[in-house]
Formats: C-alpha cells, sequence, structure tokens
C-alpha cells in the first residue's frame, strides 16, 4: 500500500475559505493519475495555517471523494503530544489510511533523540493508522538522524519515513538499518531518482501535484532498470521542481496548479502570492518539461 | 505602561490539564513583587501546547486574578495571519492591555520582509490592544531585522519588541531608529544589564519568573546610574538564567520554581522532565544567588 | 585521464616532519591497486598545516615515484590568488598534471559569485595544468553553486569539480549544466554510488586509501549497470567512511592506514590523534569489510 | 600596558607589492592618535593574503616606525602548532609586544576544546612574548567557549583575548571567570560600549583606524561614568562600523582611509574592489560624523 509516488496536495482557497468544490475537481483529476495516493494537510496543504476543525472536514471531504484504490494519507503532526495523538485519531475516524508526523520542533533545543523518540513512540502507541515520521529540517530545524530512526522503525505502527532533507547519505542510513517493510520515501522530486536507487520505496512530492505522471514514469523506469533515461527525466525535472518548493514554495505551487488547469489559488496570508515575473519563469519550466 | 521587568510566567499543569489554583496561588506572589506585570503564553507560558479554548480561559483567569496596578500582556502569535488576529482580538476581550506576536516561522523560506511586514501590519491593524513584536530566532529560525522593526515602529498600533536574539549591536539599532515611544525589552536577563545600557526600556525575562527583584534591581540600579552594582548582580544572575531557559528550557524553568515554593509542576509532552542532577545543578545556583 | 577514483593521500609525518620512506611505500601499495591516481595535498593531505618548500618536495617526489600510468593531482589552493598561482605553477613544474584549488575562504562575507569567479578564472588563466575546482563547504563555510560552476566549467582550463559538499541535487545541477567534458568527482565514498548514477566521473575519497578496490568495484558496477550489488557495497561501505572522514577526520584515516599494513602515523599539531576506543571502532568497520 | 583602543591596521599594497611608504606615511598618523596600539596582520591586515617573509618585514618596519609608547601587537595565528610557534618567535624577534593568535580552524570539526586548548598551550608555552586569544567565529566558523577560555586564562602567558563574536553574554562571561589581570577586548566598535560596561579592557577595533579619536572618546567616557554621551557616539558609530567590516570588508575599510587622506588602497585579490555607490554610502557615513 505504501509505495510509489504521493502527492501532498495544496488546500484551495477562495477569499481564505477552504473551496471544496475546487478540491473535488482536482482530486478527480489526481484520482485519474498514477499517484498511488496523496497527503492531505502535509505542508503544501498549508497544515499550520489550517484550523483544527477545518482539517478534520477537510479529512472525511478527501476520503469520500478520493478513488477507493488509492491511499490517503493525513499529515497529523502537532507541537504537542496530546495535539498529534487527537489529531491523528480524529483522522483515522474520517478515513486516512496512513498518519504523517512532523517532527515537533518549537522548543528546538529541547527536543533531542530522546524527547523525539517518546513523542513518536506516544504517538504511534495510540494512533489507530499506521504512523509515517516526517522529516523536514529546512522548516523545522531539527533532524531525525539514522540511529534515531533505526530505533523508532522498530515500533510496530511506525511504518516508513518521508524524508524532505535530502541528505543522500542519511537516506541511504534509514535503507541499511530499518526493517524491510519499513518505507522511506524522498520527500522532493529533486532527488528522486538517487533515493530510489538506494532503495527508497517512493516518493512524497510537491511536484507530483503538478507533473505526477513524469514522477510516476522515474519510478518506474529506476524499478525496470532503465537508468539512462530516468536520469533524463530527474535531471530535467529539478528546475521546476526548485520553483514551486525552495524558490516560491506553496505560492509557486498552487500558480503552477493554475497554469495547468488544475485549481490553484492563493495561500493563505501571511503567505504573499507570486508576481508575474515569477510566474512567467513557472510556465517556462513547465512548458520545458511539455506539461503545458 | 509598557517598561520595567515583565515575567512571562509558565503554565501550570497537572497531568497536563491547566491547574487553575496552582495559577491563583502563583499570581499572588508575582503579583506582590516589583514586576511590571506578565506574559501570558508567551515561550515559556508553552503556547504552542495550549489549545485554543484553554489560551482564552487563561487569559480571562489572569485578567481576574492578576493586580490591577500591573499589566498582563496576552502571547497571541499564530503562524497564519487570520489565527493571530482571531487571538488577539480573543486576548483583548480577555481583559489582555497589550498583544506580544511571535514571529510566523514555519515557511521559513517565504518570510521574507515583505511577507512579515504584511503580517504584522495586518494584525495591528485589527488589533483592539498595542502589538509587541516578538523576535525568537532560537526557537523560530527568523530574525527581524532592524530595517525592518524601523519600518514596522512607525505603525501607530505597534508599540515595542522583546529581543530574545540576544544580538547587542541589533537591540542598539532598534533603538536608534526606533520613535521614542517605541520600547525595546531584552528577552532574556543574560543581557538585561547591556541592553538598558543602551536605552532599552526593560525586559521579558524567564528568570524574572524566579527572581524578579533582582532583575528589578538591576533595572532600578542602572536607571539610578549605579553601574557597578548593577554589573556585579548581572554578572551573578547569567548561570541560572542559562539554566532555566538554553539549557534546560521549560522544564529547568518549572523545578526552579518549585524549589523556591512557587508550584512550576512538568512541562506537556514531549517536553521530557529534568532528573535530579540537572536539579541538583538548578539549586546550586539559586542558592549562589540567595534565593533558596 | 581525470575518470575513476582517486585517493587524497595522506602527508606521513615522523616526529612532525615528511617521512619520505614511508610514503615511498605507500605509494607503492596505492599504484598496485584500480586507482586512477592521487592527489598530493588535499585536505587529507593536511594540506593547510605543510610549508610551501615543503609542498613542492612533495610533488617533486611522489612524480618521481608513482607510476607513470596513473594520474598526479596537486592540491595547490591558497586564500591569495598570488598564491594560489605560484602554487600551482610550481606544481606544474614538479609534475603535477593538475591541480585541485580549493575555495578561497577565511574572508568568506566577501567572497560572493562574482569575487570567486575572479579567483578561479585569474587562477586557471595562468596556471600550466588544467584545474580542478574544489567545493568543500564543510571546511570553507562556502558553497560553489550551481550557476557560478555552470559559468566556470567554460573556462577552457576549468576541466571539472570535486564536489565533497555531498548535496545531490546539486551534483545532479553540475551534470546537467557543464559542457560534457567536465568532469564530476564525488567528494566522499558516502555519496559516491548515488553521484555516479546521476552521471558523475568518478570520485576523489578519503576512503580510497583505505579500501580503494571497493570504491573502485562501486564505480565499475554502476558503470555495467550492476546496480543491486553496487548499492549493497556502497551500503557497507558508509560507516567507514563516516570514522575516517567526519567523525575523526585524518588522525581516523591515519590510525586506519596502520591497521593495513600500510603507515598511517600521526597528524601535525593541533589535530589530536585518537585514543584506543576510537580505534576499535574503526577497527570493527575494517573487519566488517573484510579489509583486516 | 594592554588596554584602551587599538587599529588593527591595513596592509597598503600597490600593485599588491607592500608599499611601506604609505605605511610610514599612515604609521605617522596613527601614532598622533589616542591609540594605544596597533595589530599588525589582523584579519584587516589581510593575514591570510601575506607571505611569512612579508609578515617579518612588516612587523620589523613597524616596530622601527611606530611611536615607543605604543604598542605593537603581532597577528601570527596559524593553521598549524608549528607555523603558530614559528611565527610568533620571528614575531617577537622583529619587536612585536605581544601576540594575538587566531584560532586555527581549517579541520574545524576536529578542532574541539581539547584540540584548541593544546594549540593555545603549547604555543603560549613557546611564545617569548604574551598571547592573546583571537576568536573570530564569523571567519573560522569555531567559537572559544567561556568554560576553555576561563581555563587558558589560567596560562601565565595568555594574557587576554580579542572577542570579534560579540556576543555579550559570552563576553560578560569571559569577563566573571578570568583573573584581573587577563584583558578582554572588544573586537568590534559595533559593541565596544556594552562590552567596556560590562568590564571589558578596550576594544581592536577595524573601526578605529578611521575614527580613532571617536573609539577612544567612547571608552574614556564611559571609564569616567559619562554613559549618556557614550551611548550618543556608540550608536552613532554603528553604520559606519558595518559599513567598513561586514558590509564590505577590507575593501571598505581601504577607502575609507582613502577618503580621509591615509593611504587605503586595494586588497588583494581575489578580494574585490568596491564600487562608487559602495563609496558613496561610505562617505555619507564618514559624513555624519564628521571625519571628512
Amino acid at each position: 500500500m505504501l509505495k510509489g509516488i504521493f502527492a501532498p496536495v495544496p488546500t484551495p482557497f477562495v477569499d481564505e475559505a477552504i473551496a471544496y468544490d475546487k478540491l473535488e475537481y482536482n482530486l478527480a483529476r489526481w484520482g485519474a493519475t498514477g499517484l498511488s495516493g496523496i497527503v492531505v494537510l502535509g505542508s503544501n496543504g498549508e497544515q499550520p495555517y489550517v484550523d483544527e476543525d477545518e482539517k478534520v472536514q477537510l479529512w472525511k471531504f478527501v476520503s469520500r471523494h478520493f478513488p477507493d484504490d488509492k491511499v490517503v494519507i493525513a499529515g497529523t503532526g502537532a507541537q504537542s503530544t496530546r495535539a498529534a495523538v487527537r489529531l491523528t485519531k480524529k483522522a483515522a475516524d474520517a478515513g486516512a489510511q496512513a498518519a504523517l508526523i512532523l517532527t515537533p520542533h518549537y522548543f528546538k533545543a529541547n527536543m533531542n533523540a530522546e524527547a523525539l523518540e517518546r513523542f513518536y513512540t506516544d504517538v504511534a502507541d495510540e494512533s489507530p493508522i499506521p504512523v509515517l515520521l516526517y522529516n523536514m529540517p529546512g522548516n523545522t530545524g531539527l533532524n531525525l538522524t539514522p540511529p534515531l530512526v533505526k530505533k523508532l522503525s522498530e515500533h510496530p505502527n511506525i511504518k516508513g519515513i518521508k524524508d524532505s532533507g535530502g541528505n543522500i547519505v542519511q537516506i541511504s542510513q534509514f535503507l541499511r538499518d530499518a526493517p524491510e517493510d519499513f518505507v522511506v520515501f524522498a520527500g522532493s522530486a529533486s532527488f528522486l531518482m538517487p533515493a530510489l536507487v538506494m532503495g527508497a520505496h517512493g516518493g512524497i512530492l510537491a511536484t507530483a501535484n503538478v507533473a505526477p505522471d513524469l514522477c510516476v514514469r522515474i519510478y518506474e523506469l529506476v524499478n525496470q532498470g532503465q537508468y539512462e533515461e530516468a536520469r533524463s527525466i530527474q535531471l530535467k525535472i529539478i528546475k521546476l521542481n526548485f520553483l514551486v518548493t525552495a524558490k516560491y514554495g506553496v505560492a509557486g505551487l498552487k500558480a503552477a496548479l493554475d497554469m495547468i488547469g488544475y485549481f490553484g489559488g492563493l495561500p493563505r496570508r501571511p503567505t504573499l502570492p507570486i508576481g508575474d515575473e515569477e510566474k512567467a519563469e513557472i510556465l517556462a519550466a513547465l512548458e520545458e518539461l511539455g506539461l503545458v
């Protein structure tokens, strides 16, 4: 169930309110691609900008409107253990099949290996659904280290990790150390192929919202041993990936969705919309890939 | 109103639930010190671990149970503009006299000067009470720069800043550039005196929970030009400050409170309690200062 | 000429003086492996601890005592342009076939893209031998970015880069952007395979001093499309690599050489020797790989 | 001897060769100010760009041409212990009265407290002249911590520290922990007053090259308890300091010297000269301070 390419879908807003009709439209399109599933309320879903009651509504809505043969993963991380447990239970009730749980990080100086081990263990103990670790050093300022991930991978309800740090050595170490059924997902399309080559099980990729089939193609080509062609796509996809993640973030990702006929719209404040010049840059990258 | 020494008070928990009787006891003691006021739900109040409805209850409770001649500042920061505005309005309704607003930081790559200016302007425009900027690079990974603070200080409803970064040059620049009535607070007792000497208006200090009168004494001595004696206390207080902030965080601060007869208790999870060795270290520092 | 696996060889010292007899012995052994060549006075050669006249002697000695069918690259970086040019000319005179030039970094705030472009252009203009860029962010605090490397790769005398940063996306970008004959070397065995898979031309690897044939094997297996077996070695080699680079540095590398019958000895001061516990850790890693 | 304000003087170059006539002129002017002395071949002397024989010549020249009642400190740091010892002995022979020794830093991962303690102890043991520690985290990526400085301050030949990190808490800790005769110098004019107020003994300040008497004035005013006036100058000097250090570095400092009638000239390559716009910015800052 947990392998292949997943899109961490953006939350569509109109005047800062969740636009369910737009979401339904997008879901239908993503549902028709080769994606294995989606993450609802990951970073690209603007998780920290969405209230708890909205989160539950979103998970329910998506569970009802996304094809049954695809997986719905809920982003249920929170700073406190109690909130993370509560959200994860609500997500399970709402129909999510797994929970992607961000490292708590506000008090980073105190979030040592012992505290993080306790956090993830507590949440996994109480979660009705499988838990995936979510390592996102760029946003959290914390890194889940190989020894910690190794230890956590032995928990019966911790089933994998999404790594957005992109340190390929660390990803290799996760793969070297964890049990066979512990899945490791690349957290960005920019290092999808190298991660797969080292044994990763797939990717949870912002770019998979915009270029689902190209991402799936890399996955398939690597699995078939067609490295030359995989590399060619991999090298080409880096630029678009950079624009819709590191450089312009969710605002860029949403603009790209608008350009390819999905609904993108604007992020919630304080994230600023991007301007015309930035949009032209994204459009050019989409064109290079034949996506518009 | 906004000058002198403030304590960002911890939120007392028993079995992870807010213990209002303990809080009432603590408030009575802080109320009898030379503190100018308190911050309710700053970092030391474990703000990210407290739910929105709990926050409102807390502000209401404190407004009723803290002396009228002292100031209650509410920590109302949030990642989204809408949540920060909503919390600030609720805090004002609940009786808070000012709002201390943390930099939104999850999407740090997108939180450039323009986005942060827009955020603080939007919140200050809608806030019924004066707004204080809260610069906390250690936890947020972002810094409010002198040019941005200068610009924001011109907003009629932005009245000051708490700086926990501790860069004394930057604090000097805030003081050099801002209007006279814009207050600059040291965010840690470890650099209280140098900040005051450069013109700061006071401090919002974790250590002021445990050693309110020593902190107030530094403030008064500097104002009276008695630098020699101020320096002597300042140099002595650094060690305790380090233990209840950078080194052991809120868990250390709460342990220290227990040692001096306030209620401290445990932080909410995932913050771990400290052990006996750490407690002995804190006790020694309290003894050196004559606080136990 | 510039492809395959290279060892950046340590400089052997006895009582802090260069021990040429030990070096000659080591060179004979490395010369009998599958290595394509060596780097003399890279970081692992303790380049910043070796005086200019010693450097010239070393390059001369190695040129005379290393097999002619293998390549000798000299590490000729320096903080000033004039010193880098001078050293590079001396290395060429001494018989080195290429120069590996570290980013000047002491005044890091001023070493922007423009300054670095000028530096490398000036040195390459005057160098009698091909120049390789040496990107080593861990030691220099500076990174050669893809746009800068792209620009520099167009210089007729700049022939490649050793990247020790290990950011696989950046390595991919170097490969995507540079002319075909511009070589990209992995700077650490820990990410050799992923770099090769993305198109890298080889590696300049501390670990290749100790495990030359395992490193060469990964290189060959990837070239033959035997990814499964390559991955198996790659995953196993990470631990040893970590011990002789990031964790214990040159002191660890030299201790490992002693364990496998080469001469290692001690680094020059202030680098401290490692202790018995650290040595046992390295020995265990060597045993796991069948190297002792 | 070691107190008050020192200027770390730039090394004047004409066509990249040391211009002794220009240096003589500058020395005469600095000699006529209230400076306590100068540092020859600190960072602002472009120490890493100057060859060893040039260094010795420079120290000799300055010792002959600078007033006897002022102190000449030589910057003698090096990456290896042996080079630092050798340079320090040569500087003493050449007439320098103290040595300012930068933290060795190339192999930063190995330069732990133990290695640095050993390094400074070894050098101080062999130095014929008093040793000053030089903490410059911005350039070295390493920090001399309070516990290490405390330990080193007990060495009979280690007499003080120049701290360019500017962490005022750490400076306070140095002053709290060290013996009375261990001197602590502010390493930048931007935090001169706060450091002095906490007990520092003076400053070694790039800005003291350009504004020696303003820096001396701050020092005297603080010593006389005239804090109000000291603060007024302190706040004003931050901008100029920023331009000739952090923002434009040695190139900016040299341009500023040219503007006030000293000889500045250009830095050695690869440091780039600054342009007209940058010069106008510096000129404006000099004008604000009445220096042109």
